[in-house]
């Protein structure tokens, strides 16, 4: 038996990648894809390499809103709303935008703008599956994570457990898909080739994000974030700087093993992963080092971020919503 | 009038542009190029682009230290007797390698291995022409920073000469000809492109250069330091995490300007440089930021790995201890 | 039922893919993978992405020889031993290698060196599944086809089999991993990055065998083929500027929609492919135009060099020995 | 003394680069520069590498027709009508659109529109100095090349002035940088990277200008031409497959020796050129080979497209115009 899914907003890149772990998925039936721009084209013409045969409709909810479940990627702010609309038709949602992350609205506020819809915060779970797998089978609205606090918080869960965070820097690395399919002069091929810089400085929008998960895990801190944009496609890669708290004694190893040993998505190395290693994979690595001289703790993990930071998180969410098995269409 | 120069070790990425450099530089005049491997072998028809035609020579003292001057680009360890050997006949000599940056044998040795020329240290000095122009120009020996080193302490010496610097933590961030001309499964071009990983974790050798440097300015700290490599050829960022000692109050921006509005490879700029605005130049680009929500200041440096982190500091270097223009033949 | 296989030669690119593929194939059971050097290396070691965790073995035929089937990834000279031994004792082969590609061994003789088993040329089948498929599931050996035939014979064939080529250019582009996991001056990523060359002119080794099946099809004719390093990974476009023979009337275009429409994975487009849109895939695209200011054919046909061109049509090439699904494990 | 000079179009690639070069040349002085977009902002911030603090003006002839020279970096089609008005005032101009480049208003109509002057046509020489050194010298108006002609006028005018092309496929590639630097779906970095397609099938606008000036040097000839592009920055390869006309016999080698010894900005090569050889210069370097298979000449050639292919040649021009070394500021 499957069940019918759609994706609204399938035009982008985190859309379209949905649409593609989906249409080959043994236990859903992709039904429709929408998009703002781009009604009319095929998937398949606008991303070849994906081979989703579908056309991109403009949105009818009376059409389009009788499925099971829905992943919605629209950008911040305007996904709210058609959130809302679905939940109220019965449709489940994995809602890749920021508009449902922060429990607080007035956090929201602070970084964004005015929750448009606040009622529907309580009912969400923050979709990182290793964290909330309970929490989430169970959920009408899961608010899929960003792919920086998707590594950032499978990096530095086993110390936040632990209470080991006394203050931490988070160096971040991103691809160019990361920043969307906008053509822009940021993402023009000649300003990003043989180049690399920081953006977002000093306040990225993930940083509150982070900390509210660092902070329900146990471990009330606050992050120094700085984000980068570097010359290649898909990847990421975060580097956390912990100082930690108090003596900061024993093996930190032992509360990666412990927490991720039987965690299929995420993967424990030696030497410092490098992002080719995961990529078009839901997999993060993970490596943790201590240095010495500081008593720094140092952690680097790595995804693909439209897969573990978008796309495939979100059908992680979605088989556990369901009660698949968790690793279904994305292993 | 010229001034007579070789460089030994020219087959290698900085001996090479310091050839090319000096090849073109009006006050000096390239007499010999030398390498270890590839004698015999024109530099031109190893690097076409720097159109340099002269062959690769073994080494012969007798017939090549009869210069005034010379840049020395052996490895690490290596580079030390061949140094001797010409400042004992006469040569003035910047050494691109390691051998004499640290002042202190016993760090030296902690680091790489057992100093082979220790009596030689007091004499050289450190060569930072933005720091210690005035030694530079009367020396015998100057040891070219390394590239990392560069760009942190021109990223870091404003905070550091006014004792602010409480900590720090230093994302280095290098172009793959940072890792050399030799062929490895690390420089192969499957290995580095689409990817970006940490390396030399937790101990980066260029960090006890970094620390002697910051301790010179007359703030003793410890730091951290990580590297990355990444796909891109030349080109380095250091992002740089500093939480202020004491109450780190007054405008940091003003320290900047202070030490850098007459330095011409220095430049300051509002938003993050990227390492694209300073390839194939001498300049550093540097942007500082406060993030009011933690208190840390971020420093961002842009060199280019092979010009102002080798080869044209070295040119730098030369121009400073002949008395000539700094900026002449690497502006 | 699953079938036993061995891959010789699993440390190098094309080699570890194939292993890789067959690890998870519902219908084969990888017993083995060999390496000549890296011996006793974790194939996950080298090959993170790959996920296959085998240790790689010397070679040792007497425990390695007892599968039904074999992947041979050698280079060439040095595959037709092997291939010898194994087809003695009754393993069924792949042979990645071009030691039998060629069927005459004059010509083979003339752009490698004399052939070491012209004895078992006879019964050698050309791996090419969209062309001999009916010989592949009876042969003892299919040599797989070079990535840059592969590539070319499927653009070309329609005319070929009609007879309608006077005289082609082959323009040939690929990617890094084309070149081997060999480190070296030409691999290096200083090397390649920003560059593009062309190498091998005028007499690239894949020419002979391009010929050879052209006139197969009944079009005797000699081609000129020029090959060039892109600076990427994987991926290969070649671009084929044909001149018809005769009047080379009627629509071009029909000719490939006839011999194709079946095949599926090879997919004409109507602009030209770019080699984004196969990556990771068995598929061949192809798009066809003619030149009407000339009346020249133009004919682009990109692949993954690594898939298409190597490791995953060995498996089509070995699904069909066995009498498996064409498309099983690669698709 | 100097020359006063502007450049109308400086936001572009082409016209920031020329921007650049004479802001530093000995001989001219750069007065202004404008744009169409980005009016106000100083190229400075558009272009940090090129060091130019000047700002982008709106055009306003009055203010700026006073100088004595121009390089016109308009699109195609507009810079006809500007270029009309500057020559009224006196200016002499170097025009980097394809407005003056073919010499029958038909042919321009046919591969672009009517075209807006016609009666400034006989007056417009072809900016091509290797070949129009003395006409260039006296003329108002000097219709700079296009990149690919450039690269392929002089990868093949020893054979066409010896009349020795029968026909000929030109394999053309490009990095980004010649696509503009209009952010588009076709610019965009995840687009272009680990990519590479043709473009222009079948009726490239650099055809009828390449065979224009093939005709002129007495070969008239019908090309096949196909450009592609690749996922670098700047830099381009013309691969050009020649079959001879008549026995075609004797040393090719030698043509090129003879036409191109005195050419300071054409170097000959034993082994094909490679695009980083020329990175920043002025300089074409082309290698000619001769297949005894076929009887083809093949001749590849890499310039800078935004150098060679634009604005060093434009540079390179205005030297001429004025009686300065040619050489001057692009060396």
């Amino acid at each position: 038996m499957t069940h019918s899914v759609a994706v609204f907003g399938a035009a982008g890149y985190a859309g379209a990648l949905s649409a593609r772990l989906l249409a080959r998925h043994p236990s859903f039936e992709l039904k429709t894809v929408t998009a703002r721009s781009d009604v009319g084209r095929q998937l398949d013409d606008l991303y070849p390499h994906h081979r989703v045969g579908l056309e991109l409709e403009r949105l009818d909810l009376d059409r389009h809103a009788g499925v099971e479940a829905a992943i919605v990627a629209y950008p911040h702010g305007a996904a709210a709303e058609l959130v809302a609309s679905l939940v109220q038709r019965g449709v489940r949602v994995v809602d890749l935008s920021a508009d449902f992350r922060l429990r607080d609205p007035d956090v929201y506020a602070e970084w964004y703008r005015p929750h448009p819809e606040p009622g529907l915060l309580p009912g969400a779970v923050y979709g990182l599956p290793e964290r909330y797998r309970e929490q989430i089978a169970g959920a009408e609205i899961v608010a899929n994570p960003g792919c920086y606090p998707t590594a950032t918080l499978l990096a530095l869960a086993p110390l936040a457990r632990a209470g080991l965070i006394g203050d931490v820097v988070v160096d971040a690395k991103s691809g160019v898909s990361g920043a969307g399919r906008a053509a822009t002069d940021k993402t023009h091929f000649v300003t990003v080739d043989e180049n690399v810089s920081a953006y977002g400085i000093p306040r990225h929008r993930h940083t509150p994000e982070i900390e509210q998960e660092l902070t329900a895990l146990g471990n009330d801190v606050r992050i120094t974030f700085a984000a980068h944009l570097l010359p290649l496609d898909q990847g990421e890669l975060v580097s956390c700087y912990v100082t930690p708290a108090g003596t900061g004694g024993g093996d930190v190893a032992d509360l990666y093993r412990e927490m991720y040993e039987h965690e299929r998505f995420v993967e424990l190395t030696e030497r410092p992963p490098g992002v080719r290693d995961v990529r078009e994979t839901n997999i993060c690595r993970i490596s943790v080092h201590r240095d010495d001289r500081t008593g720094r703790v140092l952690v680097f993990a790595v995804i693909d971020n439209l897969w573990k930071g978008a796309a495939s998180q979100a059908v992680q969410n979605l088989n556990l919503m369901f009660g698949l098995p968790e690793g279904e269409g994305i292993s």
